[in-house]
Parts: structure tokens; sequence; C-alpha cells
């Protein structure tokens, strides 16, 4: 039976684990699970993922959820998927694990926090808290600082001095791919003062997993040129710029 | 060289790690990190952990930190820690990954933040903010709600139906026990409907880390006997209660 991934590409997590099914020639179904009308909250789907969130997979009779668990399993169970994405060696295995576990309670938090109280929240039929997106900005400016400084120290072209880039790479990338959502005054903001991550890192994330990485973020492309027009009508916003690809 | 471990014990990921090595036998120096003298932010210290946070580990030339990459590396690179605390099972492990995974931006943020936003603040220098905590307690009392239904789903001892612990059993149950440094009618209010989680499976882990789980809890208990006499000596609160030790 085919490896199932339960996703809405909407959710950077979600995307990760597809991009990185698809980069390594995995054989998967993609079950949309549609985050705007609310399916992660279905009883069906919470016989996937009883925590109601996106990825979830299906390989036989196993059920996983977490994104960064899945990410692991799958480079540890499928052969073929080369080493650099989560190496043997257990020292550099232990380095990305690091990055792993301080993405969540930084620039994960930072940047979901930013964007669902900014342009997501009416999306999803939340109200914005102004006071929660400024606190959020500052976590996610020094997340960003952070990557630079920390984990792109050096000349390696991908976090930890890669020359490859691991899983690490690809669940940081798209979680700052998920600030094109933003107006781009407030992206060019966050984003402007640290060009290592822009324009190299990140940069390098999607060439290394051309042409992957823009065919899954596509959607988030559509969605931003949407928001964007619907702001533009409203006179909520004057920027009417055509999505950035960054 | 002796492996050393940089820890605060009245951190919880700290006290994790701690028991741990303890448990298992792995030689180790402590190197206590004074949090409420901000020692975590000390240049010398900045070499070990560039984060600012405790725990962190220095293995010969190898650094690490975060307590989830920590107690992963541990387990896998120390020999006699039994296969339990992370089984090479490719299955069960992934299963644990989730845990993990899910812990940080559920349990430990709901936590973190509620006992930060009450009786931690003001002991750090932070003005605790009623609304953040109000929210905190929420994420809190869903994640105990989650850990009951999901994680402790059928009648093992320990999270995943396990009949040993594993290092997310021990990572979770260090969080649940930082709760304890609130007022008891906090903590009863919080705790108090989730008797599976603390009458029986922090209970069962405390009991298979024995004696060493109260040995490194030990400040902790100290710390919730200070805090309740100032509170009580400065009229805030009537509860003078000496600390229950869950």
């Amino acid at each position: 039976m085919k490896l199932k991934v339960y996703a809405d590409r909407m959710s950077q997590p979600s995307r990760a684990v597809l991009i990185f099914c698809k980069v390594n020639g995995i054989e998967f179904e993609e079950v949309r699970i549609d985050i705007s009308k609310r399916q992660q909250l279905s009883p069906e789907y919470k016989e996937i993922n009883p925590m109601g969130q996106v990825p979830a997979i299906v390989d036989g009779r196993f059920k996983l959820f977490e994104s960064h668990a899945i990410l692991i399993y799958l480079a540890c169970v499928f052969p073929g998927v080369p080493d650099h994405w989560y190496p043997a060696d257990l020292f550099r295995r232990a380095k990305i694990n690091s990055v792993l576990d301080w993405h969540h309670s930084n620039l994960r938090r930072g940047a979901v926090t930013y964007v669902v109280n900014t342009v997501l929240g009416p999306v999803l039929g939340l109200r914005p808290d102004p006071q929660a997106a400024a606190e959020a900005e500052k976590l996610l400016s020094s997340s960003l600082s952070k990557i630079e400084s920390i984990w792109l120290k050096g000349n390696g072209k991908f976090l930890l001095g890669g020359l490859q880039p691991s899983i690490a790479d690809l669940s940081l990338a798209c979680e700052i791919m998920q600030l094109e959502l933003l107006d781009e005054k407030d992206r060019i903001r966050i984003l402007g003062p640290h060009k290592k991550v822009q324009k190299q890192w990140v940069e390098n994330t999607k060439t290394a997993t051309s042409p992957r990485f823009d065919e899954v973020h596509n959607v988030l492309f559509k969605a931003k040129a949407r928001h964007q027009e619907q702001r533009a009508k409203s006179g909520s916003s004057s920027n009417t710029n055509l999505p950035s690809k960054m």
C-alpha cells in the first residue's frame, strides 16, 4: 500500500513533507485536508491525527504526525534517501535534531503567531491581535538573527555549515516562505535585514530541491496574489504588487 | 574527558537531562548555570550555548544544546542505556519523536508561559501578564487533556502504552513537575481534573527513576516552600501549605 500524506499546501510543515517525498522519489498519495474548511478537525481525519493538525502520514498500518518526526521517519525507512538529509553519523544527526527542536519555540512560534495575527487571521475567521503580532515580530526577528549568526555561521551553503541540505533546511525554509503571505512592507521590514537568510540560504534550499520547491509553494504564491487583490479592493492596503517569490 | 552537563535544576529540561544521566549511570560533571543570576547569558556560557539557555552538554570536543536532542544523543552514544529510553525500532522511535515534537508548542509552551506569568515572573524580575497567563492556562489544560486521551490512551504505565519509560516520559513529567511552583489553588485547579496524569503516570515515572527523580527535584521543592513563605509574609496569599511532592 502506497504511503499516504495528509496535507494542506498552505501549511508550511505540510509543504516540507511533500517536497521531501517528491525530491527523494518516494511514491505517495497526497490527501488534501483543507484547513480553510476545518477538515483537519473532522472525525474521519482525527482517526489519522487525533491532534487535528496537518501533516500526518499513514504508511501501511503505521500512523504518524508532527512534521519533524515524519521527516526523520521517511529519511530512515525509505531506501535511497541520500544520507545528507538526516545523516547516520550521530554527531551530525544530533546537531540537526538541535536545530529542529530550536525551531518550535523560536522561528515557528514567531512566524506562525505573526502571520495569524496579521494577514491570515481574517481568512481563518480569527480576529488579529496587534499586541500578539508585535511580540511575535520580536521573536521572529530575533530568530532570523540567530539563524544568521549561529546556524549559518561560516561559509557553508546550508545550516550547520552543510554542503547539502538536511531536513532542518527544508523545515525552516518552508517556515520562512510562509512570510510571502505578508503585506510587502511588513515582509521587507522583517526579512530585509537578513540577507544571508533570504538571498542565500533560502535560495540555496530552493535550488537544491528544484523544481519541487516552487511547485509545492505555488498554492502559496496564488493565495498571496489573491489576498493582495482583496486588500487592494477593500482599500485596506495600497499595495498591489505581484507576489515576490523571494 | 568526562561529559559535562551545564544545567540549573530549577529548569525542567535541565532536570530531565540530569535524571537521565544519573539513572543510566552515565558519568558526568554537573556545571551549575544559575538562571536567577542570568549566568546563561554570560559570554563564557555563550561559548557553550550561543542561544543562552540551559541545558547544554560538552562531550569531548562536541557541544550540544536543546534537551530533546541531548537526551537522544546520550541514549544513542552511551553504551548500556536500556533500549526502552529511545528504542532502536524505527516505528517506536518515530512515535517518541512525535510526542517530543508535540511537547514544544503545547505542554511546554502552556506550562512555561503560565508559570512565568504567575509565580516565577516576579522572582526573575519580570512583570506577570494576567492575559498571557489566562491564555497559557487554556493551552496547558488542553495539553493535559490530550496527554490523557491520546498519549496515555489504553492501559500502559507510560506514554504510548509503554511498560517502561522513554525519554518522552522523562521530558514531559519534568515539565509537569514545574507546576509544583504554583500556588496550591492554581495547581489544584489545573492539575486536579487530570488524575491519570497526576496520580498515575507522573508517579510511575518517578518510581521508575527513583531515587534520582526526587533527588534532582529537591531544589524545586525547596524553592516552592520559600516562595510560599515569602507570599505568606507579604500577605499576597493566604496559602502557607508545605510543598506537595505530587
